[in-house]
């Protein structure tokens, strides 16, 4: 265990309070996107709205690579603990989406298009040779939760979702309106991504409502979900830092170049 | 396991080379420090010059805590992996200097001392409700990495205490010059430190150079102490990013009050 073991199951405190209805439960997740997730974060404000020179935007998809190609393995460290078949047959579709079926065609590939549109070298993206360390713990971390916590904590994790298809469409709208490259072939992941989220929060979402039933439960399930949104936020303040204010990049980082020796390499 | 397995053991291409002598593995540890070492990191700077105000220095204090309390967890983490019992008794004196015998005079508590000296909530710093999720993210990095890696990786990644006196020593001065709380009382944890930090690290390079013996074993060690900067400089990163530049705290994280309403309060 990475995270301190309580010394007594639960939260303490709530063992008289009533559980939460099912509006109560919808409305403090909601809350906790409106106040906690990464849409707020000034970084993606610059980003959509073109306010980020080239190898910023460089430095972003360089990084949230390592996050995407982290995801199906969250999704298997996930499965390889539901006991239940049918639950993990339902999460498959996940890593399938992500993965691709044999033909290879998954998210992760159509991610590396927007890489290439950006005139990244793909082994090197592929390799996270640059990655910053704070996006490394970031995601690490969220996949130690999944490991770590309960089944029901690990898949409430995942309803930032229920927050992501504004964020999808905003970016998609921003891209294309402020970057020359940002075509269909660069923005093929976010597009398609639109879709399956929303497939996949659907499930996510009945299941944890289904299956919070204590007051304990609930709770656990909303600070699994702030826990997510400080994985999400805690990336973007290490991009923020390291290439936009201070502009200091840690040692060993990825250092873009200026647009015209890119361009001559 | 939270990092990718790699598909073969050892690093690619090091088969031929020979193993470096013992200078040459000094020197290469040597030159991490003065590459990556958090004493390069600008906060630390600003702390020692005496340029940070008072809420600043107190979110230094809070976030730090994290790592000091996370230390004996790391070295049990360790302990616990280990097959020699001389080895582990070796360690054990470094879970003891942290803790404290059973009178309760350890490091852990010394570190309180300066927190209650910056006028902290003691309840609240051991909480660690405030704490910066980029702390919290590179701290458990650290605790992760030493589970999963190999023993001989885990111990090298303490080896970080070789660049420690240094800092320790100018952190003295630099605080009982500049700050009217940095007294003997506040300042004990560091006085005390930079002995046992002598004494662990002199054991530790020593069991190291002794145990990687192959090119690989050798890179596996400097890879390892290059995790352990970054692990030491995400931390000041997120510090210098929530506090100084752009001074942008995340959500739910400590806000510092104004000395006024603090001294009221």
């Amino acid at each position: 265990m990475i995270a301190p073991a309580p010394m007594v199951p639960g939260a303490p405190g709530t063992e008289t309070e009533p559980p939460r209805s099912e509006p109560e439960m919808l409305a403090a997740l909601s809350r906790i996107g409106e106040e906690r997730y990464h849409s707020l974060h000034p970084f993606h404000r610059l980003l959509h709205d073109g306010e980020l020179d080239h190898g910023q935007v460089q430095a972003w998809a360089l990084n949230r690579y390592y996050y995407q190609c982290s995801i199906p393995r969250k999704d298997l460290t996930l499965m390889a603990r539901i006991a239940d078949v049918d639950l993990r047959l339902e999460w498959r579709s996940r890593v399938i989406d992500h993965e691709g079926d044999m033909d290879g065609s998954g998210g992760l590939a159509r991610y590396l298009q927007l890489c290439e549109r950006l005139g990244l070298d793909l082994d090197y993206v592929r390799s996270c040779a640059g990655l910053l360390p704070g996006t490394r713990f970031a995601v690490d971390a969220y996949i130690a939760f999944v490991r770590e916590r309960s089944v029901l904590e690990a898949i409430a994790s995942s309803l930032t979702e229920l927050y992501a298809p504004a964020i999808h469409r905003e970016r998609i709208a921003g891209l294309s309106r402020h970057y020359a490259w940002a075509d269909d072939y660069a923005l093929a992941y976010f597009k398609k991504r639109i879709n399956q989220a929303r497939r996949d929060v659907d499930f996510g979402r009945a299941w944890v409502l289904r299956n919070a039933r204590t007051r304990a439960e609930q709770d656990a399930v909303l600070d699994a979900v702030r826990f997510k949104t400080d994985v999400l936020w805690a990336q973007l303040d290490a991009l923020h830092s390291a290439y936009v204010e201070p502009r200091r990049i840690p040692p060993g980082c990825f250092v873009p170049q200026p647009r015209d020796q890119e361009h001559a390499a």
